[in-house]
């Protein structure tokens, strides 16, 4: 089941579980979808605080996904969360960066957007904000 | 701009070009989604072929999308190509192996189905089918 992926002159593998005759010699397809989000998301956000200069000194997306029972096992919900740690962050522009991607500059969002309902938290310093 | 992506027990970097402040470290997200769709619909086939006991030399999907011009960038077109090799293959089993995946099987086509229009070719030993 494992594939050579070349992407953006890069090469990594992608595998199946066990379960599925793979080796797990590299992560699922579903996995990726959710680390493309996530890519997309956080790289919007980066760009969107650096304008505001605001600096966290940790930043971290986290993207879950839950899919259907039946085939074909598309996402049904995809919940996205981002974590700020910094001293003297500004929740309202942590929040605003994050709704201007998630709205208007993320084109994975997009992409995805009405086909799996999507959630979102915003964690600074380990609390919901 | 660079992310370290942990997934499925396995790290590797994802970064934008250096137009959008990265530095290539890794591939691009919106790449990852069509590695995803790429690595999803290649497995159903390998895993179909298997049970029809159809084993080509060469298996290769490559994955192409477009991008709307403004802002958001979603995917607005995406064609899946599936390259086989081998002699004596039956073509009819190799497009009936991707069509199951695509309409029945492929949890990403099925996530993205409606939202992106989506194309596909077969190619048997370099020619169209």
């Amino acid at each position: 089941m494992a594939f050579k992926a070349e992407l953006d002159g890069h090469s990594f593998m992608v595998d199946a579980d066990a379960q599925f005759g793979g080796q797990n010699l590299g992560p699922k397809p579903k996995g990726l979808l959710l680390t493309a989000l996530a890519g997309c998301t956080g790289m919007d956000v980066v760009a969107i605080l650096k304008k505001m200069r605001v600096q966290p000194s940790l930043f971290e997306v986290d993207v879950q996904g839950d899919l259907a029972d039946e085939h074909p096992k598309k996402f049904v919900t995809i919940v996205t969360e981002y974590r700020f740690e910094g001293e003297d962050l500004p929740v309202d522009k942590l929040k605003k960066a994050v709704s201007l991607s998630e709205e208007r500059y993320c084109g994975i969002s997009a992409t995805l957007a009405g086909n799996v309902p999507m959630q979102s938290r915003v964690l600074l310093n380990g609390e919901p904000v």
